[in-house]
């Protein structure tokens, strides 16, 4: 109201009486006022957050990217949760801003929203920049996280189950008589971090301990799941069952065995991650645990159109499912 | 101006004198119109299209659906490169605002520019609405379509020589020693017509008429490749070449030709159009037309800036590539 008083030239009680139409304030004042306000996206007699609703159909979708990997929006998981994205807010009439950060300042995130370009928030990916992400919701910033389920955090999230999806991928490989089982991920991320404690768990259920020697650190770089099977052969460990973290890994991988003359799945039996789009058209056609993505974009906008709203979010965990091909 | 005066209670020439910083103007009134003109993103000193530039940094990308096949943003092709613009965006500090809108009504495209939401425009696909696309570039709309180039056409567009990738497909094929190829892909749309044109240049070139019963409508849904080689066997036609207008149907073609028990590429040598990410991990790797994503998202987001900024630009046809493997 101090900025609509000062742009208008009138005192802030004026601008109160206009905003409130009392027959104090002269008709043309009142117009003037009413349009400023209306320009500068003020409240007028409905509840601010029914306003930002309903005056912008906006919602940012920000992709972080890592300013040392500068890896290019090229995923093909993170890109059709981007299509689902874009098809859910779709259908409720919305327009998706999508924009890119630098994961080590994941609070310049909020900036469409802190400057009214956008209604909301959903953010893909938490970067390990989990104290980040709970100040932004501290301070009201109507988001939404695709991401893990962390202790103490104080924003909403929607992600997968991962510990469930860990346990299915490794329960798979142990049921088919595979006991050395190799494990391809970036465990300082939070979610594959859960998906190595379900496969800790599936192994400790069969009374097997996990090696370090069978665990590869690896981005979602598809070649990175060649460079872990390179690294694996110069480790010289024995391995008869391979748990990659992402399809574009366990496909690039499934391509070094045979290029190394081991055979998938008579020699390693290989399970993927995510489920995208063209594991089913993979030879031979890829085992995998599907991330539901439709289902995850729908609850991402449900969750975020709720806090939009002024209403409660819970955070939630979309269940992992194998895929057996 | 007008809209400024009334909404600071002065006149016209006051704004004016305000704009131009006369010292006719008090120091408090100059600071409150400046400060109204910006909040309305008016224009200052400037020449608007600068300011245009300056102050708006946000890109409209627009990908239209088809109300009746109600398609999913889900294309891998159409997915990589708003990716690849998103990057090319980005880089030039700008955000990407994604609509879609019903393909039947293209003109609703510059809707995000009319509201001044966006600087320009970017359309994914002419959608046979040629005609409504030259309407919008006659009144001036900032906008770049990837596509084909058509004659009479007087909007800028940028797109792969299509003409050129469906001859390289098919000469491929007849370097094969093929000569009974058949053509999979929807010829009602400007680009897979003009792929069909190479493929008959390419028959014609060695003295081959193409055979209609060789034609298979598909649109760019993955089952249609599976659904073309069905339509083949029913046909009962002999063909040892197949030229699949996208990479996706390509691939359930190959697998739904696997099913039939013909072998890939011993039976039939089958060329794909993309060169999406995977097609390289798919088994037998995928022989194909590489369209350049990450220059045409360069591409397309140069031609935009130049409309924006009032330089010319030319439509461009990217050269197709053939990737063998």
């Amino acid at each position: 109201m101090a900025d609509i008083a000062r742009l208008a030239g009138v005192s802030k009680a004026t601008v109160s009486r206009a905003l409130n139409r009392s027959t104090l304030v002269s008709e043309d004042t009142r117009t003037r006022i009413l349009a400023l306000a209306s320009s500068l996206n003020y409240t007028i007699n409905i509840g601010a957050q029914n306003l930002r609703l309903k005056q912008n159909r906006t919602v940012g979708v920000v992709v972080p990217y890592d300013a040392g990997v500068r890896q290019e929006l090229s995923d093909p998981f993170f890109l059709s949760l981007l299509g689902s994205l874009a098809d859910a807010l779709n259908a409720r009439g919305f327009d998706l801003l999508l924009s890119r950060v630098d994961a080590e300042q994941l609070d310049a995130a909020a900036t469409p929203f802190d400057t009214g370009r956008v209604a909301g928030i959903i953010l893909i990916g938490q970067w390990r920049r989990h104290e980040q992400l709970n100040a932004l919701a501290a301070r009201q910033v109507p988001m939404v996280v695709w991401g893990a389920q962390a202790p103490q955090q104080r924003y909403v999230s929607v992600g997968g189950d991962n510990a469930s999806g860990g346990m299915l991928a490794t329960g798979h490989l142990l049921a088919a008589g595979r006991r050395r089982i190799a494990f391809i991920g970036d465990t300082t991320q939070a979610e594959v971090a859960q998906r190595y404690r379900g496969y800790c768990q599936a192994l400790a259920a069969q009374g097997l301990a996990p090696d370090p020697q069978l665990c590869v650190p690896a981005s979602f770089l598809a070649q990175d799941g060649a460079h872990a099977v390179h690294q694996l052969a110069r480790r010289g460990v024995v391995y008869d069952g391979l748990f990659a973290c992402s399809d574009l890994l366990a496909m690039t991988a499934i391509n070094t065995l045979r290029a190394l003359g081991r055979e998938v799945p008579r020699d390693v039996t290989v399970v993927g991650y995510d489920d995208i789009a063209l594991a089913s058209y993979f030879h031979p056609p890829l085992c995998t645990i599907r991330q539901p993505v439709r289902a995850a974009g729908e609850a991402l906008v449900a969750s975020l159109m709720a806090l939009i709203e002024g209403r409660p979010a819970e955070s939630l965990q979309l269940p992992a499912e194998l895929v057996l091909r």
